[in-house]
């Protein structure tokens, strides 16, 4: 983690992690076989502790907390340097497949918050769970790459809104 | 664009691409003062001409159409290897301003989009264009940079009827 944050992932190699971890390459190779298996290893840690996938009964609740935690970690400079590493390898084969898996799994959870929601009569049920958390969270990742703006006050409020709104949500109390 | 496409970012530099074009380092300085420059030009070399913004006159075909030909530019290997470049560089100055700006024009472009269609009664007296436009094409972005999951035959269908639905439009013929 501190050489993928100190130096970049164009500098990172299983040899400079296996010299400053005191061990032997092959220890390394064991659990990552390559250096995209430290990089979305290392962005599982950072986002895993940090965005919990919350359960506070109100499907708007449960979007806008979910958001807020992806724009916390996505202003943070030390995770924007990993998500960068992550969005810029282009190799066409093994770290592509660790970071679609890597999403994947935090899409998979995500979709709790969603059946959850169709349970309670909040959300239409047969809603497509990741197209819906795709359609909240991908503006924020956008965002934070490419930058074109930051995040404003109404950024959380204003996309859950339109989320919910565009996959027929039911806002207000759930259903008796 | 060559040694953009050929080498990707970290090893572009203005000496190169003056030798490359035969021309002194002061030429290239002149138009384009720092390799973001550079890069933002590339961008927009790429996109503008694949990239017209439609005016078929209904708000759903318009996005429908804006966002195939984002959906065919982000699946063309040499326009992915420029995104990720952009999506790479973290030098919280010059090119994170120059990409700011490049992303910016392209949304201002597709404002009209959203002002057509609400000057028709298709959307809202008010509707936050950007906001709109960002909705639409940031699942197209995210999935390409992160790579999750490919581009369905629905992708494009269902990204426009959760933002038109999102935002309040009226899909179908527009109002006499």
């Amino acid at each position: 983690m501190r050489l993928l944050l100190e130096n970049g992932h164009s500098n990172l190699t299983i040899r400079a992690v296996a010299q400053a971890a005191g061990v032997a390459e092959t220890t390394v190779y064991r659990r990552w076989p390559s250096v995209g298996h430290l990089i979305a290893a290392a962005l599982l840690r950072l986002t895993a502790t940090d965005n919990p996938i919350p359960d506070t009964g109100s499907v708007e609740d449960d979007l806008a907390t979910l958001l807020s935690q992806i724009v916390a970690l996505l202003t943070r400079p030390d995770v924007m340097r990993v998500v960068r590493s992550a969005a810029a390898i282009d190799d066409g084969g093994a770290f592509a497949a660790t970071r679609a898996a890597f999403f994947d799994a935090r899409f998979t959870a995500s979709a709790a918050i969603v059946e959850r929601a169709v349970a309670r009569g909040q959300l239409p049920a047969g809603t497509d769970s990741h197209r819906l958390i795709e359609t909240l969270v991908a503006p924020a990742y956008m965002r934070a790459l490419l930058g074109s703006r930051g995040f404003d006050d109404d950024f959380v409020d204003s996309s859950v809104a339109a989320t919910l709104h565009g996959f027929d949500g039911r806002t207000g109390p759930p259903r008796p």
